[in-house]
């Protein structure tokens, strides 16, 4: 069938041609695989007619100009399907075939899942029923801050839309009217081990994408003109955003193995692949030249940095940093190009107070944090400096997000308060006591923990000029600004509040224990105990010199205490930065055992981090009572 | 209205009656809540209606024996509304009015989430969306285990619907039919900070309940007679899941708040509490009998353990420790009481093995590890030893049920696999690098690293006799088996591999670094460095003893490496054991950067955790190489 289309004046590729270069995709899908001996030919395979037609006739891309920032984005959440996007590279001319060859090679830029090191990749994909998300993100940023007519393309396998994360992404992006959203859902029945719940039953995927406010659109997805007409209707929609529903074959193209379970993640052996490339027609080497994208600017200016006047704050008076977070966020928000985001807790975390002066920049997200941290990364990859918040406990709730984020090497700022237990009454439930831990493992994260309200300030500032995931934990409580308002906070970096060269003992917190020591100190003092006191305010990166000086002083006498279970949080920060060396002594103070309701004082005397804990541990650190 | 009804010649307080207690559940919510100046009312006061008709005509439960197999499970998905809860506990007689007036009070086992410390909690919740999907294992257990006709109730909020678990949930209970689970949805239109995203639009939640396969049936979460008919229905439905989408009003039966937004979590202060009781007709002092439940016996019996085989490997082979766990697993199976579930990945995890001796046993969660914790959870409320499976690197998907599921001090084994940079070509999307660390930071957590296939298999074993959340890390290549099948690996232990009085450093590695330990060792042997090796196969609880033996027969050089990040994981957990008296020093390897597809070899290489590496480290920490 020869159907043509033009565009600007531009003459689209027919059919007949598209379908071409669907063999192709999947030809060279299958020799990249069994080159490299692994890989996902078949989740590849039935969704090659999806991508052909789409690359040829509807995606407006510059492969030349992956930032500009009219493109359209094309995202596979379906990741593992990466031999048919790497094909699609070659077969738009952005790629060579001898780079295609070099597929899941160690130093190849082509991994065995998309990562942003290639520039036409947003984010790292690979963990199912991330990308759509993400893709709602991007959609956001489109739509309300650039409010560009770009189109976010999903392509999503049928086994990842069981995720959770599928219909936080399909409600919000109904929600927020993303009609430049279109997710195509490549159903072709079979998952890893076996058939998927709802197999081809196109009705159930439809009803239940219409219940979510998307418009549904259900298709063979191996007939060309039947996915033309749906994508071409999918860009035209107005109101909502739309689901491409396609009926695929797994392994589609190769006989041998179409429809045929047990053949997920399995690349062709040589003989089988050599059958299956004739089966489709042999090698080809075609190429299309996509549509370009538009001219246009984006609403916001990410030039230009207007002057940000920060929050300040009188030495004495008790302020949370959790309000301090809010107060700078919205002070930041005099920049264009700051956006924020919360899940259902803005009240409680304080982005209420940019929600209430940005309103257009700021996006509530309900409960869903999978879905706050998916928008916060896809806004980022806009180029915005998006700031996302909710309980930090809550943010285990988007702990892969969190993670793939780091994979990406987005930049992303998140903010979690209501750290440790002495959020109080609540109860554990609401309390994060492994936040730290989690959050240090994370590839390049910074993990800050500011005592005060004037350094909450002036770490907020520093995360919106900070690269990679950068993760503020803060207090519930109100506690006493100790800075001057012009002292400088460098991620990195840490205070010393207390010192002398009659050092014995030094005491290492963070948040409210910082508190903590400062009153153990105060009391150690009228014992003749002289000790040391370091506000720990960057977990990660640490200040190296600032504890090894510490150490050295006090002949490797510290005692760390931390709102947080014992194991991988600032004890171990500490330790792992002072391993190699001469390691100190530490006294360990952490919350160890279930925290339950109290109030924060009888909760931290429970957890044994209060200040009588750190006087009873300076003690023995110190050897004051006795000797180890 | 007085309706009465009768059920096994009993016969049921009729719903005036119920009114009345009702509104004894409003008032008693609020004095208690009043009287700890926090805790949440008005989220309580909606639902007081749907739970008095429940508790008074349906549900089915001994509050003196929660031990009884046939109890019906109710669930405060929506943990908040503890007020109620706790007002229901005393309406039951179950407790005294002295003891809920403790509410949210230091030693109270009523906090402001509930927790299994009461012994009617199955599991913690107050983080939104989870208890619906333990409800949902809970009812599996009831369905296709016991066997047994209990049913579970879930209470929802309305904010939590839009948890993406909450989906997951739904689709995974309408799969399995659970027609022995209802859940209710209190729709009271008013979140934390503002209106839900559906309001009261019970059409839209309708559409979407019905479309994952579930019964709607929509009421007036206020009219008792609707309410009761709904419940009535909802235990009698034999084809489905039942969900009862209830309008209800916040702050309902106090007109001064009655669905007025920026009440959520705030207790009335005395002189408004006075007020609402007022109205809402004074304090009462009702009790009501809840019905007893059925007498039968589970079908599965939790008592007579079967001897358990385990596998047995020969020295040399090379088997992966993801297969000797799919092996175990299996052997394990033997026990009437071990249940398995994995998402969509069980040819990798090798739970298949175990799946296909006992399909009965076995439950595939697709994508959907939310889901797969919740259900495991729930299964092991009901007494089963029940493991679940996937990539360790998906589990950070689950990471707030884990959390939560330490919160609660269940039982749980979970078993992921694919650890580390060595599972090559897939690339960093499919490799946990993090999960050391975030599992360790778990409450009530064990962590297990084995090295080899035996060593694995008893692990295996002794995980389904520990209490807690136990997990262990499997590796996805074949590496030779080095203990004899006769050999212990009690929980907290460690092996010592090579030992001689002439150590200048011992090598600590798990899983397949201590293979490239042991290479190492050899290597280090011909350039007349003697160094001890440590399989540290549990990593928490950690063995002490060996490691300070290793640290003082070493002069403290020790060189730690693992297939993880740098944070939090075996180094700060070697750490962190060792603070306290005479630290070592400790060169640490990790993997540090972001792996990339590649070979095994070339990717541990790359992360400076191979053989040369620690060869080098080794060197390094003795001296070897010119001194510290």
């Amino acid at each position: 069938m020869a159907v043509t289309g033009s565009v600007e004046g531009r003459v689209l590729p027919d059919l007949a041609f598209v379908g071409e270069v669907a063999q192709q995709l999947r030809v060279d899908g299958i020799r990249a695989s069994t080159k490299a001996g692994s890989g996902h030919p078949t989740s590849s395979m039935s969704a090659a007619d999806l991508i052909a037609v789409l690359a040829a006739r509807h995606l407006r891309y510059d492969f030349a100009d992956p930032g500009n920032p009219n493109n359209d984005h094309l995202i596979f959440s379906k990741g593992h399907a990466s031999p048919l996007l790497y094909a699609l590279y070659k077969a738009c001319g952005a790629i060579t075939d001898a780079e295609l060859m070099t597929y899941r090679t160690f130093g190849s830029r082509l991994q065995g899942h998309p990562t942003p090191v290639i520039p036409w990749v947003d984010v790292a994909t690979g963990s199912l029923g991330q990308g759509l998300g993400v893709g709602v993100g991007v959609a956001l940023a489109g739509r309300y801050l650039d409010k560009l007519p770009f189109h976010v393309w999903a392509l999503c396998g049928d086994s990842e839309i069981t995720e959770g994360s599928i219909w936080e992404a399909l409600d919000h992006a109904s929600h927020y009217r993303l009609n430049n959203l279109t997710a195509i859902f490549d159903i072709n029945r079979l998952g890893q081990r076996g058939p998927t719940e709802l197999e081809w039953d196109l009705d159930a995927y439809r009803r239940r994408v219409e219940a979510f406010g998307c418009r549904a659109m259900v298709i063979d997805g191996h007939d060309l003109q039947a996915v033309d007409v749906a994508l071409s209707a999918a860009r035209e929609e107005r109101d909502a955003p739309v689901v491409v529903i396609a009926r695929t074959i797994k392994g589609k193209g190769f006989s041998e193995i179409e429809n045929k379970d047990g053949w997920h993640g399995r690349a062709l052996p040589a003989d089988m692949a050599e059958r299956a490339i004739a089966e489709l027609g042999g090698i080809r080497d075609l190429r299309m030249e996509v549509q370009q994208p538009g001219a246009g600017q984006p609403a916001i200016s990410h030039d230009g940095r207007p002057a940000v006047t920060l929050p300040a704050y009188s030495k004495g008076d008790k302020v949370a940093t959790r309000k301090a977070y809010g107060d700078t966020l919205k002070a930041l928000g005099a920049r264009p190009d700051v956006v924020a985001l919360d899940g259902e807790v803005s009240n409680s975390t304080h982005a209420e107070e940019f929600k209430l002066a940005y309103p257009e920049r700021f996006f509530e997200m309900y409960i869903a944090e999978q879905q706050l941290v998916a928008s916060t990364v896809g806004i980022s990859v806009r180029g915005y400096v998006a700031f996302g918040s909710t309980f930090a406990a809550f943010f285990s709730r988007a702990y892969d997000f969190i993670r793939m984020a780091g994979v990406s090497e987005v930049s992303i700022r998140l903010s979690g308060s209501h750290a440790g237990c002495e959020i109080g009454a609540d109860g554990p439930s609401q309390m994060a006591l492994e936040d730290i831990a989690a959050m240090r493992a994370v590839h390049s994260s910074t993990v800050l923990y500011p005592s005060d309200a004037v350094s909450t300030a002036k770490l907020v500032r520093e995360m919106a000029g900070t690269r990679g995931i950068t993760y503020i934990r803060t207090t519930r409580g109100a506690y006493p600004v100790i800075y001057d308002n012009a002292e400088e906070f460098p991620v990195g970096g840490a205070k010393v509040l207390r010192s002398s060269s009659k050092d014995v003992v030094a005491l290492i917190g963070a948040g409210v224990t910082l508190h903590n020591c400062l009153a153990a100190a105060d009391q150690l003092a009228t014992e003749g105990i002289d000790a040391r006191v370091i506000d720990l305010y960057s977990v990660k990166p640490i200040d190296v010199e600032t504890l090894r000086d510490a150490s050295r002083a006090t002949d490797g006498n510290l005692v760390v205490v931390e709102d947080h279970y014992p194991q991988g949080g600032i004890g171990a920060a500490v330790m792992e930065a002072l391993a190699t060396d001469d390691p100190p002594h530490i006294e360990h103070l952490a919350v160890r055992g279930l925290p339950r309701s109290g109030s924060p004082a009888e909760l931290m005397e429970a957890a044994g981090i209060d200040t009588a804990a750190i006087v009873s541990a300076a003690r023995r650190a110190s050897g004051a009572t006795g000797g180890r």
